[in-house]
């Protein structure tokens, strides 16, 4: 018999290794996902799969949620058959879904309201790293859900970063993030793009860059995929990216803090939606890079 | 007696440690620099001064040149007094300066005329890793060159990465680096201001980003000066920035490659210029987006 | 007895002029307005005025509304207190208010719901115009809707310009106009920037583009305003301009088209927000151009 | 026997009708051209045709250029064969070229050297317009000089508009002015893409704006253009207009003044040659706005 019993809803891409991750880790895990399929392929593995949020969860207890937008951690939560009513007094929720500030600070206050905590505590890390336990954890709130919390987020991750009391602030965290690699690919994709038109060949320039003053992942692995335009199969897509860049517009809106670098990403995700590229990985926002310089992309 | 006998023309501050560490590797080293004094601090050291680039190099053989732009670089090798009618036959010209792709193919077709070849070799790198041999170097030029270049370059610098016959290459390549560096930095920039006016610290902001997605140099050590907004004493000014955009600008434009970002940049190091901050550190453009923010910086 | 009853919402600088004319052409006119003071200020012309946007109409007969935005709009027409449930069958709602296509479709629908038609009916031109009936009027809906509008519009402007069917095609069409104009703001501050630091009196450049090439009122007037730096009284806010450059991004959002030049004035209008100028003119996005270049404004 | 010759400079398709013009006004027109064929075209006309800028002016006396650029103007002036050094003291030349600011105050220096007059007069308008004797002038430079041309430009346009003594000032107004214009051709671009994918006919919006709020023959004329389409023939080329926005660029760089839509504009007219349009109407820079909004143009 577990004593560590957690709940959690959203197996997506990221969400299934993680919560296998805490089975692996002794955790009793009850899930739910809005499609059943994706549930089942853990089944084996010996969680327990129910049929609606708020089954999901046991009063008083844990929840962790990972999905894709404000709108289904939203309705998980606090819509029909949510979770939030049943978790009630002493209950923890550990939301790690990249949303807007202002969707984790209603969120905390509708638990508060409940009696229950809540921590934001977004990731940043691909599924394979979220398989490894590589995932790296931003994390806000109050001390005493921070200090529940902790083993569930040892269990996910290589490190837990603090960034203090306010709900919002980890959201801000995460969004400034995607922010930052997205300007690091759209960067890279205008250098290549000169070196391509002045003659040096994409592949190497990307790989001396990441060999040398870039020598971190994501310069490494985004040279690789801009250098050979391997947009497919996406890793996050142009939609996803969009969704993204749109909270990191809300948040500058609301923080009253042109980003101009930010409005470019838009323009270029706007134009691969224009262009039918929604489910090319977001990297994909470089062939208007290399359009806008007559490059012929085959 | 030496064996190796080498010119250095340029002594300031990346010329002078290089110039060092040719003499500590045993190379016999004639220097120009046009203000004596700064040679004069390597004479301790065993360097030969001369008051010409003509006299420091002696026909046939190798001339290290390390400018501040590419007047300064034209002015040393095809200018009154300058090196290249005695270098002549057999000559190496070695040139390390950030400069533009049209200058190095143009000093190439002007040794090539008189019978000396020519490496374009630029390098990344502050001073105290051109002190530490710890210079990225790429080159361009003929296989040639490239062969008697290496001792010298090797003994500047951790590794030599080439970018082929043309010698314009390597001199876009230093361009894309620097325009990458600058980009990083805007980003940081905006998304340190977003954090800020979101309520979340600086420093912790920029900390975790070093440690975890963005965990190289550039990023832990641009992060740490934006954090505290610390633009002097200045590793690379305003001044310099600029006129490095301006070559990134004219390269794009030569190549019909828009370049939003490089634009932007531009444009920030503009307003640095027009508010009297060419002498600061070129991550000073930070200065910019928080004024546009609102934030009261001191 | 008049034979012409209308319902006039929303009393504002624009409002008001609109009543007064509709009143002076004919019309026996019932205003509300949320603050009754502005509403008593017509009391004398001969208007009736009463407590809710409900008590304002009558059933089967028409209704102008002239709010600030879009929730202003919903709050009269479908609000607790709103006119949609009693206008009902056969009556008729022209909105002239600057609002987004999707609000004008959605209230074309609930309209349509209840048996009523609803004609979006935006304008052009500042208060002034409004007192002197020039108004410039965009419409689209239905046919049997414009038709009927036909005196009330006539009483109000110099011009009724069709677009069709669709409700949401005259709020894209105002939305359109406003963002050409503050376009034209900041290609203006930005010539005349380079103009005033290149030694070149503001308002003899201002004057000479207004008397030549753009000989056209919005350059004359937003030319005289940015030359003399006259941003107060405001004619029309930075903050109402945010309010219509955000329905403008929405709007591009939705249709999947990059508008640099929008996100570019998005981020003059955050800027003068950030620093405290909600209440100049919108043309006060002329002091970021300014300030960028170094140019101190008392 | 005519008491006004003047020599007239540069043939193209600015220069032909107003040197007719000058004929029909009275004066005794000696002309130049680099191809002697659009020379000959005038001969009719009662032109003298001579084979070198040094032949075209007589010692003292006046002389009107009309070139396609800096490099050109310079060559007829001060090159071999140019004509500065006949004309010398007590001869006046009228620049109407748009070129840059600098240009213009060297020639001013170089003609001061010689003592000869120097005046800066630029102008707006097609070729159509110059036939007409409809083009708007900008003058500036030295008082006399102003004088004494009076009659000249009087024969060519229908106003001279002052701005003062420096001769580069004129030249900033003229590239100013090109820079407005491109300015609202891109924002009516970005505004008929939006109205395009919203379901709103370009040619109805493009008309509403050029009768109401922007009722001034730039927005009219490139508005049909826009609307339609129509960059062939070219009223004035990608490449030209590209010409101009660089010593737009060149200026604000001069005069520390970011000018964000300036590198906007050159972003686009980039793209138009990298695309091969460099001989499409400079409006041809509207394809890139709708290839980025994913309108398939034909």
């Amino acid at each position: 018999m577990s004593t560590n019993p957690v709940a959690f809803v959203g197996l997506g891409s990221m969400g299934a290794p993680m919560a296998r991750n805490l089975l692996n880790s002794g955790f009793t895990v009850t899930v739910f996902n809005r499609s059943r399929a994706r549930a089942e392929a853990l089944a084996t593995d010996g969680v327990t799969i129910v049929e609606s949020p708020h089954e999901a969860v046991t009063p008083g207890g844990i929840v962790v949620s990972m999905l894709a937008d404000d709108a289904a951690l939203e309705a998980v939560t606090l819509g029909k058959d949510g979770f939030a009513e049943r978790l009630g007094e002493g209950g923890l929720h550990i939301s790690m879904s990249t949303v807007s500030a202002d969707t984790s600070r209603k969120l905390a206050r509708e638990h508060g309201g409940r009696g229950s905590q809540f921590l934001t505590a977004p990731v940043f890390g691909r599924p394979e790293a979220a398989a490894a336990r590589k995932l790296w954890i931003c994390q806000s709130g109050a001390a005493a859900a921070k200090a529940r919390a902790r083993p569930v987020l040892e269990a996910l991750g290589q490190g837990i970063h603090d960034f203090g009391d306010d709900p919002g602030a980890a959201s801000v965290v995460k969004l400034s993030g995607n922010f930052l690699i997205l300007s690091a690919v759209e960067a890279l994709a205008e250098a290549l793009a000169l070196g391509e038109k002045s003659g040096i060949d994409r592949a190497v320039l990307a790989g001396f860059l990441g060999q040398t003053i870039f020598s971190c992942p994501i310069y490494q692995n985004y040279g690789r995929i801009l250098a050979n335009r391997a947009f497919e199969p996406p890793g996050f897509t142009v939609e996803l990216g969009m969704k993204d860049v749109k909270l990191v517009r809300d948040a500058a809106e609301a923080a009253t803090v042109p980003m101009p670098i930010a409005d470019l990403l838009h323009a270029r995700l706007l134009t691969g939606l224009a262009k039918g590229r929604a489910s090319l990985d977001w990297t994909a926002i470089e062939l208007s890079t290399a359009e806008d310089a007559g490059i012929a992309v085959k």
